[in-house]
């Protein structure tokens, strides 16, 4: 259980770190639409690990196979099958942890789940796991883009105590994609990157936080209730590997506000957009339904758990002991947890557009 | 769509604001439990408005009644449906948002959606939508408490400005009743106290963060991928009304922490419990599965959007104009909030210890 | 579990046959759709038990209470709430099956599966859980007429061993209506009236066969796979009580044939349908999607378990027993067995529409 | 949508007849189960085309492979993904169907409801796409043989006009495999086997009847309202291809019977076995749940569309033409069928005792 997301656009993953191969089942998808295949791979390559010289180098391509749904590059409205092969396993620096549980890591966790584990990777809880999410993710984007005209962006907003300082309004996708860190503060960026490149060498990781703005949202998306935006916004991004926090417009600092100053006025219409508001603490969205303004949130990601110091922890047996672990990791997950935000994101929206058409026309 | 809630233990409920009543249908529900009503009405009692000076002084009294899967106050296992009638709407004070948007309210984007709504109230984005969820989650924490020893615990953390300061683990459901404000630090509590009636004074309102404090949850409840358990209760959260941010063990903190020091060390054994860790950054969750220990997570509140000043707005005409509402509202959404929170946590909870015992036995 | 039916268009029901009452929530209906509400309570008095000298003797006035999700008459799309009081439970007649399973009733499997069981009456194996059904799946086809002019219609085809004979192009509902048997061929509805009371004189009871005929269903409805539109309203007829049978189209008779013979020919399109078929051994549906067609179904009811005679059973402890039930019940359950039929096939036709216009517009 | 199958064990397929293979997600298996990997590659070689002279000479292996979710032939607990590759697919056989509809195909209705097509084979309509479903199924079995001691078997009982004389409680899984027809009754397969020769020489087909026994099922599988445990096998069996009819225990025969005549009269407990019934009209379930008898369920299969004669149809523009498909095709569909219907029955019951296991412990 637990590995499907959405109700009409349907993603369903499987795949292990270590294994055969990560993939997905794509439900629910309209037809006709033509998919630019290469973006996709594109956004695969963009949560690679290797691409550059702060993350991961363990070597995998991560190129996708699409096995069904699709004809002559055009949505089927059938079943997308899509699969990753795993190329560079490395089981051998996993056998320490055959019998010690990492700290803030999953091996514990799952063994007192399920009574068994592949100790030989991270398992389900690897981000590795998150291809098959960003697969999925850049095909909602661009029937998103097809059928609506929505356009997500995420970016790092900050990275321990280093944050960046950008107008929303002003960030493009080149500006994110113009350094590693994924940044568009190109300032910030630099911090940023000293500060991962400090922490790296002290066999240390960081945490950080990931902005998300998407514009184009039509008003009416979202459900009243239990499956309002914020909430499946806020769900999709709390199952993403390492997150900690969610907030949504005014977020955390909107608790210390009085309403005077958080209400979002009603501006009469301008530029064929009906309906605008003066401020924006509601981050587009009013009793869970999209208003037309950009949706605006933030996500917080806490360190990586492997760091190559060592750490008290206990074995299978329950006894005391320590561990330092080895391998290949990340000392900052968010440059790579970008995409996998606006995989989200996406796959958010389009479930909640084809929820809209099917109920309201 | 979206008024259901949970897999296995589900909730689907109804209602208006204004209109016959609001109920739900509760499936899934174990047999054989024996219900404690009065505590479930005690619930009901404690998010009912006119519960203090410091809330909203529509009366209702919120009786619940139970139609079906309770036989001589013990469950059946049938669906358990549960009623309760509005009884002092008055819509007469809703006419002038007929045709004008209250700011920050879900008025115009009810209308997107649906092209139709119910102006003699907050219809479905009304918090009095929240009386279901609050006796569905009034029976998760009996059946929790019977089959797991599950205990849940919320109380307000901050108010605008002032923040408590507490032990969590000293934190008592005495202590938190012993004020309106549901806060267990005493002499915050004045201070919050002291900060609504000024709010309110004022016809403004104020914003306030709840902390969520579960303890007893056994190790391996959660599912590793989409349907984490921070997930699940992120979602929970963000879709009450008002809720602005969620936030689990270190939450935004730990953004800007290093691995080094946000990582929770395991320690053996102590007390009956396998394992316990030697900080809880994680909040008791980690790979998205409980670890054992106490889950830890902060739920902010935005500002109530009723204020009682001039606002500008537009009527459904998109033209621009003033608001100046009147009514029964609350000047801060958080002591009500708590049970609310409670209920929410206890639904994901029943839900995924359920799916525990379906699939690991 | 399972008292929820429908993906988009979602009816939750709740409730026993005695006890507070009976009720759902219907998710997902779209807004604007102006409701006959006298149209529904007639299609409930279609059901009611006491509207015929066939049928039992029950006195229930069955008067539907709507308690949300419409607003002066129009729906909101919010959930709807209905609700049905039980008002002449006679929960005495039941004492004597307090220790003692009645033969082929639920009696014994319900206190299997749960453990434990309300004993004065049938709970949820009562035909009167169908009061819901009727309920939902009338406002189910309020909406089909109006979005898409989609007509149902059931009949009586055969009772025992009377089977009618009729065409059913020309079958209309005052045929269906003009005898208390609900069968459109006058002269087999004597005989089978003729049937009942006789097996009724005798303590015993009678099965019986429901033809079901849908026009007006536009090409493309259902699914290729497991959602397959003749395997959703097989579901759907099959979770009806008494039910032991279903077949679509040609039905079992097809196995016995060639394809030759049962291949339905295209042929080219006529009076603004753009294709027909020169026969209807497909029932409408081809490859699980509906192709214009009527759709023709029938339905085996088994006669009705409560017979006024002796039989041998068990009791709680499994020792052995007899049994001689007396009562409120029908001899033949089909004239009632037609609305249930009809609110069926009409919630499995408006969320596979809503599931049509979700994903391909 | 509509590709998944199951609440708890859940089996998400993805796949058409022609491109890149056909494949499986499957959710909620219990971890901790050794798989017998040839077991699995058995069934799906009882299901394969080419196996024997009465089937399809489509040459595939259908060599499985398993993806994730095992590790050293254990069950994990996580995501089972399974794949079978395409290696015979032949395009060129269906040109001519690239701008005609086949009769009783699924061409037109595929076309009708997505506005485009794969017309390179059948599709997801393709009886292929039950590799998955098989593959599936065939863990199914073993888990529940493993937990429950369940054993399913199913057979050929009709083809045309040819019937089967056997004792189910006699029939074996030797006797089953013991001819191509998968018959039990040797006679009667040999007429079948006669039957289906003539109307393949003829350029013809034949529809027939499967007959489903499961036995070692515990009493309490099932839910009382919509998910029956007959509902639920319906809708598996009816979302089969080439099917028209389902039926359990007494099934249409029983609509014609008497209520004295039909009720399973309760006997009490004697080896092992808490309660028998004296029949088993009910076909081992009642008020949708199971009470310990045997599962007894028939399904008719229709003659497979794809005939070697000529036939009217239209093209896609609607207008009068003819064909006269050529292909590898089945002569008649049942004793491929056999091990679907044995996979769904498996798939509908290990979902049932998840079930049943999560509410009911």
């Amino acid at each position: 259980m637990g590995s499907g997301f959405g109700r009409l656009f349907r993603v369903t993953t499987f795949g292990e770190s270590h294994g055969g191969g990560l993939g997905a089942v794509i439900e629910g998808c309209p037809p006709g639409i033509a998919l630019d295949l290469a973006a996709i791979q594109a956004e695969l390559d963009r949560r690679r690990p290797g691409q550059s010289a702060l993350v991961s180098t363990r070597k995998e391509p991560d190129a996708l196979e699409i096995l069904s749904g699709v004809f002559e590059g055009t949505t089927l409205g059938t079943p997308i099958g899509v699969l990753v092969r795993n190329k560079d396993a490395d089981p051998t620096a996993y056998a320490p942890f055959k019998e010690k549980f990492r700290p803030s890591h999953a091996d514990f966790t799952t063994e007192a789940k399920y009574g068994i584990r592949n100790w030989q990777g991270g398992g389900r809880a690897s981000a590795r796991e998150t291809v098959a999410r960003v697969a999925a993710g850049a095909i909602a984007k661009q029937v998103l883009t097809a059928v609506a005209g929505i356009e997500i962006r995420a970016w790092v907003l900050a990275v321990g105590d280093v944050r960046a300082t950008v107008d929303p309004a002003d960030v493009t996708i080149e500006a994110i994609e113009s350094n590693p860190m994924r940044c568009p503060d190109a300032k910030a960026a630099e911090a940023m990157e000293a500060c991962v490149r400090s922490v790296r060498a002290a066999g240390d990781t960081v945490g950080g936080v990931i902005q998300l703005h998407v514009s184009g949202v039509p008003a009416g998306l979202g459900d009243p209730v239990f499956d309002k935006l914020e909430a499946d916004l806020a769900k999709a991004m709390m199952s993403l590997p390492a997150s900690k926090g969610f907030e949504v417009g005014s977020g955390f600092a909107g608790a210390a506000m009085l309403g005077s100053a958080h209400n979002d006025a009603f501006l009469p219409a301008e530029g064929g957009r009906p309906v605008r508001t003066a401020t924006n603490n509601s981050g587009g969205i009013q009793g869970g339904i999209s208003n037309g303004m950009p949706i605006v949130a933030r996500i917080a990601f806490k360190p990586v758990a492997t760091i190559f110091q060592k750490q008290d922890t206990v074995n299978t047996k329950g006894d005391a002991t320590t561990i330092q672990p080895r391998g290949r990791h990340d000392p900052c997950v968010v440059p790579r947890a970008v995409p996998m935000v606006e995989a989200m994101a996406a796959l958010v929206l389009v479930d909640h557009w084809l929820r809209q058409r099917a109920q309201n026309g």
